[in-house]
């Protein structure tokens, strides 16, 4: 039997009440499709005499597990604002730039375009050049992209799968549908 | 005399109304340190069918910018949000995923955990396992970062400068004090 392809599951789960049960039933579901799961967070931290050393300490220990990895699965839910958590898209940035199997999915189906108009509560006007910009003016994409053209197009290009799923927003968290869509199309690939 | 060494100036300017002359400044000191500067926006995009194949072209395009620099300079001065830039945050991941020299700045002084405080407006609480967490449950990270422990531990780590100014809001894109002490750390290593 093969080896199985590791997958690195990045996503702001980690700080979540119930991160564990989560990455729990994230790595479960990776398995059914034949992968092995790597989590943020499961490994213990060496202690630190500094919070400042503590965190770099988790920065190794993150990036030693996506050096491992074969690939990525990177949950771009919205999250703390309009754009996804900051640790994840570093993740898949970096895996992109090691050249690894990249996947991503969101469980909100505005895109970057919509939420950023959202942010600026429609307040929208066209420069001189038909640029859209806000009342800061600062201009807005509109590419038809989940997030930023760098991220969405960083997988898209590498013919990963960018999957979008509206879960109800009680189940932000816990609905896996479109992560088990990002698996499937993987299985498929493989 | 030696090649100059190839730096990406990655930053949310590309969306400010005075791009151009924001980007060519921070090109011309860039150049003054002895290096070269290589610009999101620098190139003509190859025009597309769609919007979103033209976002596609984009990221390609800034993608070949980063393959052929050495290293990277990322703003992370928080842009529409807590946050730095999603696309800022992707490239310094990239970059540190492909073993290039890296350097960030923020010309906002408070702490990724002191924003984030913020973000909750001080509605903080412990949890049983002494973890902080805001009303809505998500935990805090107080690592005396500028950053997700990702973003600035994946630059600590590596050697690369962190430099923090508090920039006058009125000149927080047009403040080059900290981006000018990363070209500053990085002429002394080389």
């Amino acid at each position: 039997m093969p080896t199985p392809l590791k997958l690195y599951l990045a996503g702001p789960e980690v700080f979540l009440p119930d991160a564990r049960a989560i990455l729990d039933a994230k790595a479960d579901l990776t398995r059914v499709y034949g992968f092995e799961p790597i989590c943020p967070g499961d490994l213990t931290i060496p202690t630190a005499p500094t919070k400042h050393q503590f965190g770099l300490n988790i920065s190794e220990v993150d990036e030693g597990f996506m050096n491992r990895a074969d690939g990525i699965i990177a949950n771009l839910t919205p999250f703390r604002g309009i754009a996804a958590d900051p640790g994840t898209v570093f993740e898949l940035g970096y895996m992109c730039g090691a050249g690894k199997i990249v996947a991503c999915y969101t469980n909100v189906a505005e895109t970057h375009y919509q939420r950023t108009l959202a942010w600026y509560g429609g307040a929208i006007s066209r420069d001189a050049e038909g640029r859209m910009r806000g009342p800061d003016g600062h201009s807005l994409e509109d590419f038809d992209m989940i997030e930023n053209l760098m991220l969405h197009g960083g997988v898209a290009r590498r013919g990963g799968p960018v999957r979008v799923h509206a879960a109800d927003p009680e189940r932000l968290w816990t609905d896996f549908i479109s992560f088990e869509q990002c698996l499937k199309a993987l299985a498929e690939r493989v």
